[in-house]
């Protein structure tokens, strides 16, 4: 059983859905040499989240900021924390109801996604930093 | 440590919250060589996704579907990607809000989630072909 | 390789977003002794879930129960399941949202978790038992 641990600082992104498959799999050549097993992708933030979703029509990306904004909008009058600017509160629920990690399977070498499914990161702050992921692969 | 990997196709579902915990089960009879360890369960596909709910009443399934359409609803006029169809956007919404995948603890050679859980193939799309998992078991 | 795995029963919360992480951690001393890994956590209930959020302001918190209250309604007149209360189908919803299981990265014997970042036990019903939760860590 081998097992590699890496920390990446990611690009920064605009807020929204952001494809970052490529920059994942290039910081990760360590996956060739896995035949079977997984890879575990965290991000340590609470207004910033991780998914997969389609690779394709930049338009899918669009809509889900559309949805996850009407689902949790900015400005509610009942909010309380607000300090941070009215995209704060929305972000953090955004991140509880998306996901902090991701598992996907690797088989021969490559992560063993679907043909249309790409990793996102999904930025829920206007203007944000660079974002840490910690990659966890284990496998044979 | 040991380690297995099975892809399999999972009997196509109707739209909606879909019980499947037998069906996987039966195909990961290796489960019960792993004393204490984890299956993790991935879903090659961005408009369905798996979740664990419960396995008794299946009402509770008929209103998930309710509650997801609810929050992820059909033709609202901002959406941009609609030539897949009234119900594909809102299935990709959906796959992002539930998940792609599942890791469920192994003890004793068996799954050990609790009394009323089961695993659930959540099928997004109106007519939809088979799915494809991706079972992967670490242990010992 | 290593692998622990422990079932633990967490101390009984009140309805909403509770912070858990020194309850868990005090629980797993074994993470000290692996250099590389993951732990994963795995609640074994279907009304109560699992997050990693903000471990700071506490108003976070509050606005979170807000937010899933407002998508996950109680007394909807489309639900079917209501023989258990009025917080109960509301409350299989929110676990379905928010997920059952973590995947955390261990790095130098420690959860390797962004400053900010806290572990939640979600307790979506009004008045909770105690819940148990599985930790199984694998590392080296």
């Amino acid at each position: 059983m081998k097992i590699f641990q890496k920390e990446i600082s990611l690009t920064p992104q605009r807020r929204g859905f952001n494809l970052i498959t490529q920059e994942i799999v290039k910081k990760i050549p360590e996956i060739s040499e896995i035949e079977a097993g997984i890879a575990t992708i965290f991000i340590k933030h609470t207004s910033a989240s991780l998914t997969i979703n389609e690779n394709a029509d930049p338009d899918v990306r669009i809509d889900l900021e559309t949805l996850f904004n009407r689902n949790f909008p900015e400005r509610l009058p009942e909010y309380r924390h607000t300090f941070e600017g009215s995209d704060d509160m929305p972000a953090h629920a955004k991140a509880t109801a998306i996901g902090q990690s991701l598992t996907i399977p690797i088989t021969n070498g490559r992560l063993n996604m679907g043909t249309w499914q790409g990793i996102y990161l999904c930025e829920h702050r206007n203007h944000a930093h660079s974002r840490q992921i910690v990659v966890t692969i284990l496998g044979q």
